[in-house]
């Protein structure tokens, strides 16, 4: 018997962080594996290959109330997977397949076949799945496509430029023929943006002096979009945030998907929310796991672009589950570039 | 020859106002009559009646760029009138036409005849085609129906209760079936909103004391609208609104119609935008003179409604041109109750 392999590591939550996470937020902990044997009906046991780190999991993490229930103390911290089948009980998988889910921060998990996404690894590569062909990709997507609606021409601003969502936001709406902007932190994010990925113009905010970052920042803006913005993919609030309503266009669209700068401390109040009426803007506020009927049409276009090399996918990985905690501090500070994965196994 | 006849006033804008207006950025100007043997093609002379005071007017008095151009010094003040006709050049109306224009403060002016819609003031008096079947009703009809989309159930929480267009929205969404809540300033105003308006609640915001008003705010709106707001119709901003905010229902939408409290000053910052994402937030700035395809419909079911008494439409009245400035200034402190117009000649 090998005892290596008789055991598994997962990560669970021991208490809620005061403003940003510390690494005294989790714990590291072994279980034996479950055996192939207990699986029940239509259950699955998974070797975890690549977890997923999102910005969303510090709102889980806290006991406010929010759009989903907060992560339970002392069980596995939630999350998106993608690994390989160990054992299956249910019919439309078997060892071997490929697979994502969401089992969480751990090296494997048994889980209802019917909650596992069969994937495939032969022309995309496993974290792909994860990242822009997962939930940021379609994220990116709804966003451009459906509350956007981005027209040729049209200027669309993204923050979080860097980011596993910004950086497919902005791709595919230059795929669209928009002008596109973005907002990042530092000035390897925004050379990689502008190199990479084809923005016209990326805003390294942390370049930016705090006297008046208000005044700043529009001025940043209002040169790099000198036409002013028609679209803004908010993934920040904060000055950023402000600053594009300061320069919306008449009749500006608004997809509102995060405010990561509100999540560890008090949002920095709005002081131009003015704009949503003098320039009658559309603002949405979305979920994509409220949009589940536009996943299929997003992931077949998505897959198309990536196969046919028209989109460039970029990843920052940590390597083994004992970093995780590391990979998800340095990721809400912006220290990823692209989609912040968790390499568990090989 | 009728001396008095001989000359109309008017009032122009002499100086653009820092903050509130005072009497001083106005000057009543006694001019001679237009004759009508003067009158060029098309054109039609009309005595005003009726004088519309509007919180948009203070928007146009600043030299700032909005989403309309500024009121130009020295020149008649914009305002839309309703009237009768004095003489006519243009076909489509005659001689004691009563009619519906954009001819300023004044008590009479020239203007194309295609810039004048003929009313029909047998069923309904000439005033409220100013108010309830004017700009203010429509503005509430097209957020109502079109914005909103109210449905029987859900609570719509409106700001300005007490207002042109404030009262017409409570009462729409009442016989939509939508529980109703309004903010006003003054106890007056509230009792007019429950007793002859059909709102559910009315939060009288001068009541509350000043320690801590956002959450004096949140606790009110909490007891009055204690299963949260699905719909809100803001025409204020400040506190109310940051206070209808944390108080949103999922999947909430919000019809931003005015920031008025930003109108004389810089407008309070926005706290608690934040809900718009986790409350997947649907909102939609507008200006209802943008939607002209919309009146035609708006006007008709406006109409029936008022002939079939089933909207109750309140007037401040103020008497002659003079009182014109005092009586936009007490609109803009909130002192008028429904439409505010001037009576110009019986």
């Amino acid at each position: 018997m090998n005892l290596a392999k008789s055991t598994y590591q997962r990560i669970v939550l021991v208490s809620r962080p005061k403003g940003m996470p510390t690494e005294e937020n989790f714990e590291l902990q072994t279980l034996p594996q479950p055996s192939p044997d207990s699986l029940g009906e239509d259950e699955v046991l998974v070797s975890n290959h690549y977890l997923s780190l999102d910005p969303y999991m510090r709102g889980r993490m806290s006991a406010l109330k929010s759009y989903a229930p907060s992560q339970v103390l002392n069980e596995t911290m939630i999350g998106a997977t993608a690994g390989v089948v160990v054992a299956s009980n249910y019919v439309g998988l078997k060892k071997g397949d490929t697979v994502t889910g969401h089992l969480g921060w751990a090296e494997m998990g048994v889980i209802n076949g019917q909650q596992l996404r069969r994937i495939d690894t032969e022309n995309i590569p496993l974290s792909a799945h994860l990242g822009i062909l997962g939930m940021p990709g379609v994220t990116a997507w709804y966003g451009v496509n459906v509350i956007l609606n981005a027209q040729p021409g049209q200027t669309l601003l993204v923050s979080a430029a860097g980011g596993a969502v910004g950086s497919v936001v902005g791709q595919l709406a230059k795929l669209k023929g928009c002008r596109v902007v973005g907002i990042a932190g530092g000035a390897e994010k925004c050379r990689h943006a502008i190199e990479h990925q084809g923005f016209d113009a990326c805003i390294d905010y942390k370049q930016m002096g705090s006297k008046d970052l208000d005044k700043e920042f529009v001025l940043a803006l209002s040169q790099a979009a000198p036409e002013g913005i028609d679209l803004l993919f908010e993934n920040v609030g904060s000055s950023g945030f402000d600053a594009a309503l300061a320069c919306l266009n008449p009749h500006a669209k608004i997809a509102l998907c995060g405010m990561v700068a509100g999540y560890n401390s008090r949002a920095e109040p709005l002081k131009n929310a003015g704009k949503l009426l003098t320039m009658r803007a559309t603002l949405q506020g979305f979920i994509i796991t409220e949009q589940l009927d536009s996943w299929p049409q997003a992931i077949a276009e998505l897959t198309e672009l990536v196969i046919n090399k028209k989109l460039a996918c970029r990843e920052t990985v940590a390597a083994g589950l004992a970093a995780a905690p590391g990979a998800f501090i340095g990721m809400l500070n912006g220290q990823n570039l692209g989609k912040q994965l968790v390499r568990l196994a090989d």
